[in-house]
């Protein structure tokens, strides 16, 4: 199978590495709901039968979506136009990758390829469902910016349809049942991507991080569990579900801790800038000098001097950057995105080579 | 007492530091020769009394020196019109700095202050003399480039004054007699400073140093023994003059073995740029944008990047910088030049702002 994504997404970058609402330190909002079909194995425990008439029920069921991702308020505009379908067995490695660093597959839905498939909403690629991963149905919507009650109200939409044509495994005194007894409940992750340099660079992660726990929230990197935090980048979602309604975790998150968090780093930023300006240029421009001067770089190095660089053009040190340009970098500079985007398949020595060329070409063209 | 130095010897850095003969590989060539006036103790063995004597007789000795330090074939010319003789003991500490980082004075020399002189040739700086430092009297020649012969020349010229002047310690079987062992004989130290950044980058280092071991040749760093390599700059000199004439040693070092250095460098710059140009060019351009982007820069960080900075403008990766900014940097960016520089004493992180300011300042405005 050809690449499932048309190559003008691959090369603008993500949707949700827009800029929406308080970009400077909100990346995106991600909401993702995990749905069982009554009757049936969870899929750790299905035979190829059960495995097949999933897939089946699933592709009717979504095949009937009427899919409205639009934005909300400040949110940049988008469409969704169609739904694509994809068998995770039909794409080669290159692209399985290709959709995990785009966040519409996790990695553990990659590796496994019978009887796995995947769904997303095009051109916006907003809306996608994971078919027979840890559960039957994992269905998630991501919007840039601080943004989650518009993509929980989108997610809720797209959850009535499909429940209105698939008896969903449900008990009332527990909710929806699921395959990870710590999502039972309303089975839903709520998540929102933040950027904290600044908080970082004055060495309050840790606070940060225990703060959330307390809240029985947590802090994950930049590809959520056991990932690093890679560009200082990092998730902010709810632990459990159980005995809470998505209103209230919605509320929780994107009116009273995430604007919190927010609130810290912005003064981080500030006292960074008062205080410690010389060191916070040194870190920022030297930053940008390694993007736009290296030859060759690894993606470890490249996001975490786009991360610096982008706290460079928030701040206003670096005024002749588009902000759009630096973030989105973040993940074209992935290596499955630069071999898409150069159209070849390369070993490691010549994506360094490509990513340093690829930095620097769209970080002087701007 | 003032900075013996003119503003503008200062501002423009050192006569030595300019394009000479070879200057893509050999940066300065110099000659140094100790002399002890017969019937005295040496310096280490001196009382108050013969100090101020040789101090006198010595000043009186000097201000009767013509000098011609001028251009001899390919060396850039340079023009004496006046001797100034300083008092170590009336030098600031940062005045002495300032005479040991442009290579006027010793470390040594400058730690000392009683009974201690130095005399040097301005506008050029290419004659200097230290009057009471291991020996008696230390005369010194610098000149830009591969220039080991002219730059003797111009010292035995000196030297010949010096000798119609005072009575010099020496005996037919011995030649001249010297403070310590190792120089007695002809007395000379011939030098030559090499700019060696592929060679070490290729981890041959070693190599040319056993080489130049087994050849009665020491191989020694930027600010001679003991010193650290910094900007990837050697002085190859010779170990003894027991039983050799200066002539001999001139030519061993000016026409064999130098040549023999500046070819291995250039043939290791040559295959660097051929089998490893990525790397090269990593290399170089990284440590040309740190330059340009950093806001703060230790000494070390400044030279070791303007040492790839230096060979990126030779071997023409780097066009829009002129040589001689880059190599007259690394003097400038050392700590007592960089406060004369500015006018003003600074401590170490001001003096780190000050000079990745100033870097960027004379990187951009070429």
């Amino acid at each position: 199978m050809t690449c499932p994504l048309p190559a003008e997404n691959i090369a603008r970058g993500a949707d949700w590495l827009r800029e929406g609402p308080e970009a400077d330190v909100v990346v995106s909002s991600r909401v993702r709901l995990a749905r069982n079909v009554a009757g049936m194995s969870f899929p750790g425990r299905m035979n190829g039968g059960e495995s097949t008439r999933l897939l089946r029920l699933s592709q009717a069921a979504v095949s009937c979506l009427r899919v409205n991702t639009a934005s909300v308020g400040p949110v940049p505009a988008a469409e969704t136009d169609r739904l694509i379908w994809v068998s995770i067995g039909d794409l080669s490695p290159l692209d399985r990758t290709l959709l995990v660093e785009r966040h519409l597959i996790s990695k553990e839905h990659a590796k496994n390829d019978r009887f796995r498939a995947a769904c997303f909403s095009l051109p916006d690629e907003r809306l996608s469902i994971m078919i027979n991963e840890e559960d039957h149905l994992r269905l998630q919507c991501v919007m840039p910016g601080l943004s989650l009650s518009a993509a929980w109200s989108a997610l809720d939409d797209v959850d009535d349809q499909i429940e209105s044509r698939v008896d969903i495994a449900y008990m009332p005194q527990l909710g929806y049942l699921t395959a990870c007894p710590t999502n039972v409940g309303c089975a839903v992750r709520m998540s929102v991507m933040l950027h904290l340099p600044a908080i970082r660079l004055s060495g309050e992660m840790e606070r940060v991080k225990r703060a959330a726990k307390d809240m029985n929230l947590t802090v994950r990197g930049f590809y959520g569990e056991g990932s690093e935090a890679a560009g200082d980048l990092f998730q902010i979602s709810n632990q459990t579900t159980l005995g809470r309604s998505e209103p209230q975790l919605c509320e929780q998150i994107e009116r009273m801790v995430v604007p919190q968090v927010v609130a810290y780093e912005r003064r981080m930023r500030e006292e960074l800038m008062g205080k410690k300006r010389r060191y916070l240029e040194d870190q920022v421009f030297r930053a940008l000098g390694t993007l736009r001067y290296s030859r060759l770089i690894t993606p470890e190095e490249a996001t975490a001097n786009l991360s610096l660089a982008r706290l460079g053009v928030f701040t206003g040190m670096i005024r002749d950057i588009d902000p759009q340009a630096v973030t989105q970098l973040i993940l074209l500079t992935q290596p499955a995105h630069l071999q898409r985007l150069l159209g070849r398949e390369m070993d490691q020595q010549k994506r360094r080579e490509a990513r340093a060329d690829l930095i620097r070409h769209r970080l002087d063209g701007v």
